[in-house]
């Protein structure tokens, strides 16, 4: 084995890489995923449904010809259960919808196939991608949550079953389960994919989310859904000039251990000569917290209107959140829409020197037990103001359960965030 | 008939007061409605699909405590073709999508429906509601184009054939339409509604669009879309105190019964002691054009990711569209967003007074021919910032052609442009 880990476990681009070379074949990595998944799907239940391994290896070698010339090879991805397929179900974690078929693939799975992934099944969501846990559990200590609400992406990465999986971020979908389990998560700015065959929660802060184990795997993926040139080889880390840091108290709640985590992101980035600066904010981030579930309230139980019709199928969060926007006034939804806007716009006003901002991805490590997902309120900020975001993970607590830091980028600057990204990542290693 | 005019002719809300005023039945103004479609649908063509009459009558009768009950009462619902509906198929104006059928209805024909509205049918769009024209005709004059590409929503509504018609606008799609024929159109500001199930163009641009023949059958219909209070006995219209004037030389090419036309309703607001102010934007709202194409060019070769690897399916049009797109520098689509923001931002500082920007809603009265659907100059600017906007009919050159003068409201406050666009409406006619 390379580097000696399995084969299952190496990255996206690093599975091209090897497959190029000559060292491994495409049949022998979708081999040591569906490996690693019989091995422990029983315990993470990742999966919501999947392909059998004899089903895949068929699909792969009726378009043998196909896969081999592809940018992807063939090889297996996983797509939240949100996200709509033409092949097989999309159920939205919802007894509602269970056995629905989409009439087509959403556009970003659309994409990832004719670049020649296979979807391997799909992965486990909470309802709605809102807050009611799935089967799902943290592949990095099984007692605890995977967080929500892309649980079986983020838990399907983190543990090895595939080298690339889908989400999608309202709040803190994406980047909660990246830090809760160990994966890296990317969330794009607000507009930049698109969400076609993405069933929305709320227009104004949905995001396309990818997870990977290796930033230059997210490159990689971004490159596919926005059709632009893509290359396996390239190095594109960068270092960043200056980070501003925001500290878990200027959001909300934050264990020791995550101050302690951030504490030490910091002295490292000063170590490499890296200028830090503090986002001194006063109560402006902690105020987006709220500006954040009121648009989500309103937005959701427009979105969601069919489904709010049949209130007696819903979650009891669920059901409070769409009573919270149908009870809302218009104004209070249009100042929160101009309250994220002009912090937006405030914040690098406030520094623009800065090249990034690093923050807790997470209040702190997964909770323990199933019964829900975590605080996403140290994602809610950066989502209302619709802010390209990436889990970086690398560090721990003291029993080894990842802890996340997010880097938050300027708006459409996404490329440069995924640069620094991966600097900081490799730092953290 | 009230007022002199047959049952079909009256707007949604005269036809819902009649109702409860007991001056004629839900079932007369059914059968008014489908005895016009049958005396005009094989020259006008604004349905893709419909409900026969029997069909519509023994849906209406099988549950007609619910509609009877209901907001909507059971009337008649037109809606575009690029709308998913769950009883009928949703083609796109495309070769690739025929017979295609959704799995649910769109979030607004949901809502509609569940406020007892009835989808009489689909109306026809051009291909995925851009160039390439379907079968209608401009029922004010058979000869020339009804635009597009809400094409069928717009006759359909102009030609007294239904009370109330779903749309949406990536450039023009329903403020040319609506002026062509002679209709109100309404474009609601960007995110203001729930696009779900509306099958996407352009995100940055997509906006749901509804039409009706009186400004308060919109207001109606946008308070059942928002989950809001609705009412049928209010009248809406308020006076603007300020109006700023977009003459149509600071877009393009203008024709000159437009140019009149404009000048007529700019006395007629001065009459009413309305202050007028012009708006000087030097090029900035010409140069929004090209901005517009570009995010357009830019974002419908990703969203139509599925339909562009089927390019012998595409009219020349579109696939030149996604050529465009696929070629272009990602600097160039960031840099045509900025642009817009900055362009909406510059707007209503230049000019806090104004209430709402009057400007042309096409260049001309619609062109003669079925081949194309008409220039869309005049609403790229407006679209590409987001804003609300609304057709005002009641204009017409010296042949009873309909000429369509369109106000443009600030973000989000679609509210007050409706209530200066009643008042408007009344003044025109």
């Amino acid at each position: 084995m390379k580097n000696n880990i399995d084969l299952n476990e190496m990255g996206l681009c690093q599975m091209l890489r090897a497959i190029e070379e000559g060292v491994c074949t495409t049949e022998a990595l979708i081999d040591a995923c569906f490996d690693r998944i019989e091995a422990r799907e029983s315990d993470v239940g990742a999966w919501q449904i999947k392909r059998t391994r004899d089903e895949y290896l068929a699909y792969y070698q009726a378009n043998k010809a196909f896969f081999d010339a592809s940018l992807l090879k063939g090889l297996p991805l996983g797509v939240k259960d949100i996200i709509d397929t033409q092949e097989m179900p999309t159920e939205m974690g919802s007894p509602i919808h269970v056995g629905r078929q989409p009439v087509e693939d959403a556009t970003c799975v659309a994409l990832i196939r004719a670049a020649g992934g296979i979807v391997l099944g799909k992965t486990v969501t909470t309802e709605f991608a809102y807050f009611k846990p799935g089967k799902t559990k943290n592949p990095a200590d099984l007692e605890r949550t995977p967080g929500g609400s892309s649980s079986g992406s983020a838990a399907a990465i983190a543990d090895n079953m595939v080298p690339m999986a889908l989400g999608s971020q309202t709040a803190a979908s994406v980047i909660r389960p990246a830090a809760y389990c160990g994966a890296i998560g990317y969330v794009g700015s607000r507009g930049e994919f698109s969400l076609r065959g993405g069933q929305p929660l709320a227009q104004s802060l949905d995001s396309l989310g990818l997870f990977a184990r290796h930033v230059e795997d997210i490159q990689f993926l971004r490159a596919i859904l926005l059709r632009q040139p893509v290359s396996i080889a390239e190095n594109k880390s960068v270092a960043p000039k200056c980070v501003m840091v925001c500290h878990g108290d200027s959001v909300g709640e934050t264990s020791s251990a995550m101050k302690d985590a951030t504490e030490k992101a910091l002295q490292l980035l000063k170590s490499q000569g890296v200028k830090v600066i503090e986002l001194d904010a006063g109560n402006r981030i902690k105020d987006m917290v709220n500006h954040h579930v009121n648009i989500m309230a309103w937005e959701v139980c427009r979105n969601l209107a069919i489904e709010s019709f049949q209130k007696n199928q819903l979650s009891d969060p669920l059901a409070a959140l769409m009573e919270q926007g149908l009870n809302m006034d218009r104004s209070t939804y249009i100042e929160s829409l101009q309250a994220a806007q002009a912090c937006q716009e405030w914040l690098w006003r406030h520094a623009p020197e800065a090249d990034v901002i690093l923050a807790p991805a997470a209040s702190d490590i997964a909770p323990l037990g199933h019964g829900a997902t975590g605080a996403p309120h140290m994602s809610r900020p950066w989502q209302a103001m619709g802010l390209p975001v990436i889990n970086v993970p690398g560090m721990t607590d003291e029993n080894a359960v990842p802890l996340g830091l997010q880097l938050v980028g300027k708006y459409r600057e996404d490329d440069a965030l995924l640069g620094h990204a991966g600097w900081l990542k490799e730092l953290l290693n």
